[in-house]
């Protein structure tokens, strides 16, 4: 039987998953792959820290270099994350003429298109399915199960402490700040939540699923993007449950003719759909393409053993390459093939808008008619009490374009009607 | 760049998504896979009626044999179904040494360790990807995504039919056989529904699913199986949903210590849950693994082009692996390997009883006392109104073993207290 290495670089939470998979479930991968994949290395710095995994004496090392270049390692697994010394260890493996795993979605978002040029001109394989929602397998199906399909829509729910807050805020009604502080003590978020709560860590993962739907490589720092912190309230979670809707932070890459909507934005789902039943810490994503209509992968988005799953399936699928001296052709971003990116103000979609009024005469019509001026169609307005001298008004609209809500809304902020900032969220009806 | 020609044998449904998808998506098909993938014969013995594609002229033959081994067609679609000339065809291009993608559940689940093994012996490709689920990618999730990872418990909805009826039964509180009359009309059930209505599509789908996780080749003929017809009242379902829940037909195929549950069965799931969030025709297909914990596949489970989408999927699989000379080792099912099946008596869970009692003074204490007895422990009990002088009561039971819940219902049946025929379904908390 032919034996395949494996050299894992970097032995933190996923690492010492994979190690875990690869020494205890050797032999489901020998019967399922016919090939006996072996984990030969792993290389960290720190090589003291137990991790709760009891590799075989001599595995552990030190240095990441000679890991890559050790004869016995046939696939390299990086595991650092970032793009400092992950990038270039990613490109001495490549160069070497190894086929590398990754779970990095900063190096994948930020240098894709470098490294799989590199892959390519190398002819190995860059395999990267733990990079988007951990163990949930939307990189593979949009890669093979979709290999013949256009795919129209995605919509993903890809930070599972995000989802965690949000679930947690809606089902106890607490404040962003008091769930977050609960999630840090559950080990739910970072001590610096900024990455994911601020939605950057699921423009990085909307980023490499566009490269894979359409096939380029987008500018992850021109590309719109709202987190929930300081975005979600409390009010607008009940508001929106009370209308039948939950407030999911979506990625959202959606084609048109017109270009490619591509952002990351805190949305309204319907509560009893697919996406609003996705709940804590869970991830899902649901794709839209010309032949399977919708589909949608869900489950755990992080975590060590999920993520190692996700993983060990790509090392698998490197090793049966590697063993029939093939790898898979890479479709690779090319900038000429580049959709226009959509301004944020010429989406089309339905909106929630929560208005704070002056509970004076005309304060309700003066701000309906701002709508209607700019051309937006009203489906509902419902005045949901007043306080203070000030009502708040739930207005959910027909499809119009952003810019025009965002026209409306400037209008009835600058009128004597206004007695506060409105808040704008678009509604997608999955 | 390589050409792969492809032959279809069966100019269904499916034959004709599959003909159109890769006729209108050969450049999607050449960007991703680097292969020219061409549609080259399509066999079908009616030639004539029109299917909405417009196949180039010279392509549509009636003779399947030629269309196996014209040496244009490198892969060989089988899309006729059944297991007569469908098996012959399947055995003829395997043995000519041509790689085959079929739709066929019913050949996989009956003949599948006769073909795998086939299949192997010649070294060539025999991917199943449409066989369960249509467009959903739980095949190929098994079989790739999940190949590191000991599958522990799968629950299935994948039979379109019956999902439709159950969701329209708790919609409009219709009955089985006005519901089954609408499905029909809408085409979403055929003339003679016993396949789906009965449970044994599902039960085709359940034994291929547990073949890939357990690798053993389950005999269909011997596994419990009960379907909707007859079985899931308008009465059960808004009792269910009264207590939080959803009937729905699920495949349950989870392995335990002393053997593998694996039948097909009405259950009650979460409403608010994954599962019974999966509403109309679509299918879903729930996986908890050693590693993955839980994910889910969810999608169109049949109709053309979604199965389409999986089918042309697995021709891409076929024509890389051609293309490099290669193809995916079979992991065979073996009978040595085969776990024992539980009885359906010796399933443990949580049980829903519907009881009808004499409104009488001892009933219920009677009914509840036959639980104890028989070391089942009660939930709760809850009478829902009495009339003409039976009353109707739900019991919950904690987990349980199915044959002391049978004895139990067998001595509340006999007893003075009984009102008519108990009515029994298992609860999975998912």
């Amino acid at each position: 039987m032919t034996e395949i290495g494996v050299g894992i670089l970097g032995f933190g939470t996923v690492g010492a998953g994979v190690a875990k998979g690869l020494l205890e479930n050797g032999d489901v991968l020998r019967e399922r792959t016919g090939l006996d994949i072996r984990l030969v290395r792993v290389a960290d710095l720190d090589t003291t820290t137990d991790r709760g995994v009891a590799l075989p004496p001599g595995t552990l090392v030190s240095d990441a270099r000679a890991t890559i270049h050790d004869p016995a390692v046939n696939v390299v697994v990086e595991l650092i994350g970032g793009t400092g010394v992950a990038k270039t260890f990613v490109r001495e493996a490549l160069e070497a003429g190894k086929p590398v795993v990754t779970a990095n979605k900063k190096l994948l978002a930020e240098c894709g298109a470098e490294l799989f040029a590199l892959a390519s001109e190398r002819g190995v394989d860059l395999f990267f399915g733990a990079s988007v929602g951990g163990g949930i397998p939307v990189i593979r199906s949009l890669r093979d199960g979709l290999a013949g399909a256009r795919v129209k829509t995605i919509y993903g729910i890809l930070n599972g402490t995000c989802n965690y807050i949000l679930s947690a805020m809606e089902k106890d009604g607490g404040r962003f700040e008091d769930v977050l502080a609960d999630a840090q003590r559950l080990g739910f978020a970072e001590a610096d939540p900024t990455l994911d709560v601020d939605g950057f860590d699921t423009l990085h993962k909307a980023a490499i699923l566009a490269a894979l739907a359409h096939g380029f490589q987008p500018d992850v720092h021109s590309l719109p993007v709202r987190g929930i912190r300081g975005v979600v309230s409390a009010e607008d979670i009940e508001q929106a449950r009370s209308l039948g809707y939950r407030i999911k932070l979506l990625a959202i890459v959606k084609s048109g003719e017109d270009g490619l909507e591509l952002r990351v934005d805190p949305t309204l789902v319907k509560a009893d759909g697919m996406l609003g039943s996705v709940s804590g810490v869970f991830n899902a994503a649901m794709v839209q393409s010309d032949l399977d209509d919708w589909t949608m992968y869900y489950g755990r988005g992080a975590g060590r053993l999920p993520t190692a799953c996700t993983v060990i399936g790509d090392i698998a699928d490197a090793a049966r390459n590697l063993a029939a001296g093939t790898h898979r052709p890479v479709s690779m971003p090319c900038a000429a093939k580049a959709p226009k990116i959509k301004k944020i103000g010429d989406g089309v979609s339905r909106f929630y808008v929560r208005l704070s009024l002056r509970d004076a005469p005309g304060s309700l019509a003066a701000a309906t008619a701002a709508f209607g001026e700019n051309g937006v169609s009203i489906a509902s307005a419902v005045q949901r009490g007043a306080k203070d001298g000030f009502a708040t008004v739930i207005v959910l609209t027909h499809e119009a374009k952003r810019s025009a809500v965002d026209a409306a809304l400037s209008r009835i902020r600058d009128s004597n009607a206004s007695g506060g900032e409105p808040v704008l969220f678009g509604i997608e009806d999955v």
